[in-house]
């Protein structure tokens, strides 16, 4: 069972790691500010095998416990639609991507905590039926950066956390001190808890009711650290929620506190076997969302490159 | 007016520049199998100021002669829809992105001639509303290579190519020359004609009656090069097209004979300038579609890095 | 349990209640041919009170157990996405509505048995990702007719039938008798077995592998009464299917072998309510289906007026 | 040329006609609180024929001048994703539906003038991205009532009223003196300005930038006589607006000063011959929005019974 935190303590935690204000010139990228082209060469600089290592789960259409609103895929052509030769087959793609079953990304605009969103503007006046004036994921652009998988499972000899465990900062700097692959300014951290592998063997479950993740006391030690991107195979928040009255409290902390986009839903199963077998856990990480103007986020395959 | 080519000759072409059969392990990724991890160390190498440049068009829901089935964006979430604390903002996004609005990749199963896909298969037996089971975007994964951009108006000395012009083995082999790009092995090239700008001084126009792009007669050089991937700010193919009876010749020959996926719609102006000041045409390319089972294809932002 | 029917027997059924080439001058429409402009003078002078009852559920976006493809309902405008005064509040509706969640009409292109459509047609020509070419939902048009109630629990003084129960021959005689309403040529025969009621007094379950319905027996009846259209609070076909092989028999003799189009998840609680109080289970009825050309069928809220 | 109003002069109309608070048990339906037992008992009355007319225009997929957001059907069921016997064909169908292409109503929460829903209510507090509190379509449910065709060109001997022809209360009394056809309370009137018979002659326009319909002097005469419904083959509203600063004036005096709803878009052409032959332009008039929670409106096929 892992610490209860009042709301009072959470708001001083949120105004601990709070940093607004900090990237004037474009502060709808928030923390993606730290990623300097120098970032992305010493990124770059981490290749050694070529080994590429995609991240996005299959595009989920069947409903289900974990899948309550699921993605549409549909057939728009089969080559009877249009003048043949050639013949074309077309597809519609369509996701309202946030929840538990698209691999996807937040952008800034995504979560507001007390009526602000990250850099403390009104939520209300900044985001409409039309989009997201501020924060929205086009401003984020694409991110390339040095990866870090902190595989907690593989730490702990298990083949996955159980759903309401949560990891706290002793956790990560386990895994960091067990895996050798630090924390960095600019980094993207992925944090595995084995959910798909859990999943794949078990079945889906209600991953809104219970799923391992981080607590909030993980994140001042992220923050320190100057993360520019946070993500998992859960959605980083453990479920159910440590905080008195606040249900995705590393949402809140990360975004709108802090200006770090989160990668939600990933299936880090492919890479925590890559990472193993490398015997490293960093790598060249590229995330390229949809451009999408005024969107909250974007469905993505962040794909790693060791 | 570009050189008229018979169905006969089209045939005969088709044949030429066919790699049916040569992928055994892995027929669904075409030519995707020629980038080894040894392509993506070399890819990765060539990275020097660590720029990162994007070529996914904004998302674009507004009708107009280029875009005749608008993308979708909905805001289904404003704060108002789930339980505070904190404010979650959500979106949905729906396209029928095959087109000419939609940044996007053609996968194997997107185009049939003569009803066969790509290897030979009946389209009709492996195409269907539950979508493809052969040449999905899923099967194709992420692409990590060498980039290379023809900026044709560069070489030049144009804004862009006209609409209806069309681009032959000697345009490509002029740019290669003139910009220092020598297309290898397991490559991807990018076309650039100037739509986008052309677009925006303009206005935009029916790019499906018009577009500049490659005539058939410049494929085999790209045969014979050895490329992963094709594509550009228009479709590939110069619209009209100059094979009778053949609407998109250059699909039909990149995908279903050679297994070339193609990136469509790509906005390379940003690129283009990048590359003019760099002084070089050649970069890391990262393109990671949408993880979509039996999809044709999948909304893409490509990222180069410089 | 109900009475098991083998594959040859079912196919006997199908060709004894075939009623292929009978309407040639307007196939697509199939029974609804038979609704003549005397048969809609005769419903409406049904009209006593003049209380009119709809029938649609509450469109449901919500998924669950009996809910696989919920329902999409999107704003796209609030009042800030277009020029204000008046302000104007807009939303997308999509639904993949076949299923059992949404209200709807079946067309005749939505079935085929052996391969063939109704009236003999090769699915597989006339079908196609551009819609259906014979039988789509647009033919059909809209029906006025008289409609009778068929209320299976109100007759045994059941809240429900139980998920499974199939109703016979006798049964829908001893509701005509019950009732007072006697089925004649070109009815739409409504059948209540009060799934909506259980639903909301225990909850929703999954209709797909239980609820009860028609047995395939009861089907000779009302291809001797000449009905023009069949309708549930289920789906008509009892489930799981007593036809070996078939998982939806009802619907094959209906709309494949006779013409008959379907009305499937109809909320009957309010009508049976009404047909109660007024002492009387036939009434003017209207069912106005969208008009999707080369449409399988359409969501629909049927209205019945006493 | 219309005659100009000055926003103060609409002002004080919008007050003139304002029934804010006079169905104090069920706000939400407007005006259809007028349509009584009687009233529908009345409507039926009329039916002489029996033919059966629907305006619904067919569900417009394509975009053009007067569909910028096109309407979408995908085949989601061709046969091939379901188990056989029967086969299943099934489609997914979704809109925008508000705008220029698409038949349908407008509920109460779809105009808001001056912040001021229906009724009073602050719009901003009582639609959000979950729909509206106030005024949604389930709440009207459906409309049978007597309807009254108003065909201006047929009274002038016209085909059409050209695009931005403005219809006042002399065009209205006059059209009611030529067919017979006098406004009661309680009733649905439509006003026919020809615009699909000139569509399908000389092909389609924007809409939105000219249309022939009402201005808003005629306004007050149809809240003399208490209408029920507004609707007709334009939306209402003469445009250009001759309202300064007011783009949609009639829409604001219906909907959110009278409670009227309206019916957009609908194709009268049938109609308007079926009415013409039979002498009389009064009939039974049945409106069965699909039951949206929080809808604005919804897609309908009206159904006339002569």
């Amino acid at each position: 069972m892992s610490r209860r935190v009042s709301r009072q303590e959470f708001d001083t935690l949120f105004d601990a790691v709070r940093a607004w204000g900090r990237w004037e010139e474009a502060p709808d990228r928030g923390a993606w500010n730290r990623v300097t082209d120098e970032h992305v060469r010493r990124a770059v600089s981490l290749v050694r095998s070529g080994t590429v290592v995609p991240m996005g789960r299959p595009w989920d259409t069947v409903s289900g416990p974990d899948n309550a609103r699921p993605a549409l895929h549909y057939m728009s052509g089969l080559g009877d639609v249009e003048a043949p030769e050639p013949a074309t087959h077309k597809d519609f793609l369509g996701a309202d991507y946030h929840g538990k079953a698209v691999s996807h990304l937040d952008a800034l605009s995504h979560i507001a905590y007390r009526g602000r969103l990250y850099d403390g503007g009104a939520a209300r006046e900044l985001v409409g039926a039309a989009g997201a004036r501020f924060g929205g994921v086009s401003a984020l652009g694409p991110l390339v950066t040095r990866g870090v998988l902190l595989d907690l499972p593989a730490v702990r000899g298990l083949p996955w956390l159980e759903p309401g465990e949560a990891a706290g900062p002793a956790d990560l700097a386990a895994a960091e001190a067990a895996l050798g692959a630090r924390i960095g300014e600019g980094d993207a951290v992925l944090v595995r808890v084995g959910r798909y592998r859990r999943r794949a063997e078990l079945g889906p479950w209600d991953a809104d009711a219970a799923c391992a993740g981080l607590h909030v006391d993980a994140v001042p030690l992220l923050a320190e650290h100057g993360i520019a991107l946070l993500g998992g195979d859960g959605d980083s928040d453990v479920r159910p929620s440590p905080v008195e009255g606040v249900h995705s409290p590393v949402h809140a902390l990360a975004i709108a506190a802090m200006g770090v986009p989160l990668l939600d839903n990933l299936d880090l199963e492919e890479l925590s076997a890559a990472c193993a077998a490398a015997g490293r856990h960093t790598f060249l990480l590229v995330v390229a969302p949809l451009n999408i103007p005024g969107g909250t986020g974007s469905p993505v395959n962040p794909v790693a490159v060791l």
